[in-house]
């Protein structure tokens, strides 16, 4: 079974307007909401993860969201499902480390109760005043393509953990405790005046791309050479990691090219422009010596799934 | 291990003021936020509770504490994890219940994930424009204590059900699919001035006496016979039922006695009013005959609890 199938019957037994972005837009409320799971054995495991680091995780994949979405992030709710073996020292160090992500929100609710595996749910909420919304249907054709940070080392880092190997430490960390951070996306949301899609890259470089592109009737095109990474991965298939390794948590945003006079050089790295679909291929990597198109069933079939 | 003492941690470490109510209410952003679980073989059973319902079910407990609070129930997002037993026809109607409960809230987001058991997680947002917001802190001594439904119905449906007896449906019912209602609660927050206190049923009609009598510093004192009741619960030990049976989800309000003029009769019952704490009793139930006095140890022990 597909999670794209379930989610085309979602959509249309809720004939909702709101399910293609990672956040909901409540224009009427001035705020963006986005809720997402974490479930034992499924998204992580004790073996290699701690009760600070999966509190960590769990509110840093939720802000990722909001963060894209140009909203800034105010408030969490979370409910945790716990079994016997997660006690009060689990509690303690989870919300420790749910905390510790961003201080300046505030976790104010949710609930507890008992299951058999840990089962995590986060609700965000971000503030949309003095900001523009982002929708991942709203790139330009000649919009540039710009990236907050590296790609491929989560992927890396749980390759890593799989194999039970001790390092490097930097694509293991990338892995389990993602910095997520929304400088770009907020100095983007707070100056822009054109409409313009962002996305995180929570599910690969490859699947926020084709997002973006095909709700916007576009082609990605990307230079290969300027995507920027961690030098350790070139110790792995990293062109497979950097574009469907997943959890990267980085912002993509797709912005006129005007619009650099707003950004600090450090902020962002340019690693593609939006072109004209002419061909089956929503995304288009340039490398030195050649070109290789993706297309839906290609990045359909390479994506992270959560049902298998 | 006690949920009391976990929430006292989950307190201690992220030092908030929002804990207390079931609702959080962000006052900066005009909101109030809920978050809660539901989780497969913990709170409920496929055995006897079907996709259409647990979904109905799902959204009401979550619609429940918004309308408790006073304010305008407006959008839910819905996270649902799923094993491979529950598929398409799950989806769509699980879906299908959820958007039956009031057409008016609009479910915008969430996500989808695998497990081994069904877990669901909805998180509900309400707008306090307009609307006075409850607090359980905010009872005071003469204010009366009133209701807007029966009380024991859910319990005694339950143990139909765990005894696999066909009726009366009507209590069945009033477990699976428990009628909510903002009639009462919206009056109230968009007539009155003065500070109030607001809770429902979830955890039983003790629980809710409880947290309002000891966050408010009184005593809630109760006319037996004036508890509205279906007269079927009759044939079940229902005293224990009205207190302790949890999810009635039924509106508690303490208000002050000149408000009853802004309330159609039909909106409520009285059922007692609120005194000075003289003793141990958080809550003292009068009956024909004799008076009960129920301590906080009393109801802890006797409630409702997720982690047994």
């Amino acid at each position: 079974m597909q999670e794209n199938k379930l989610i085309e019957i979602i959509k249309n037994t809720l004939n909702s307007k709101y399910i293609d972005d990672d956040c909901a837009y409540l224009d009427d409320l001035g705020i963006v909401v986005t809720q997402d799971s974490l479930v034992e054995d499924v998204h992580f495991s004790l073996d290699y993860i701690n009760p600070f680091q999966l509190g960590y995780k769990s509110v840093a994949v939720n802000l990722s969201d909001i963060y894209a979405s140009g909203a800034k992030a105010k408030y969490l709710t979370c409910s945790l499902s716990l079994p016997k073996y997660a006690g009060e020292n689990f509690v303690k160090e989870f919300y420790r480390g749910a905390k510790s992500v961003n201080p300046t929100v505030e976790i104010v609710g949710g609930d507890l109760t008992s299951s058999n595996k840990i089962f995590i749910s986060i609700c965000a909420i971000g503030s949309t005043r003095g900001r523009k919304i982002s929708s991942r249907s709203n790139a330009k054709k000649g919009y540039k393509i710009i990236t907050n940070g590296v790609h491929g080392s989560s992927g890396c880092g749980l390759e890593l953990l799989q194999r039970r190997s001790n390092g490097p430490q930097k694509l293991i960390m990338s892995h389990l405790m993602p910095k997520v951070d929304d400088k770009l996306s907020s100095t983007i949301s707070e100056n822009i005046t054109d409409n313009y899609a962002m996305i995180d890259s929570s599910d690969g470089l490859a699947d926020a791309l084709y997002k973006v592109s095909s709700l916007s009737g576009l082609c990605a095109e990307i230079d290969f050479d300027k995507i920027p990474i961690d030098e350790e991965i070139k110790e792995f298939d990293y062109e497979n990691k950097i574009f469907f390794g997943a959890e990267d948590y980085k912002i993509i945003a797709f912005i006129p090219e005007y619009f650099y006079m707003y950004l600090d050089e450090k902020l962002y790295t340019e690693i593609g422009t939006m072109v004209e679909k002419t061909d089956e291929a929503y995304i288009k990597v340039k490398f030195k010596d050649k070109v290789k198109a993706f297309t839906q069933e290609y990045i359909e079939k390479k994506s992270f799934k959560h049902f298998d």
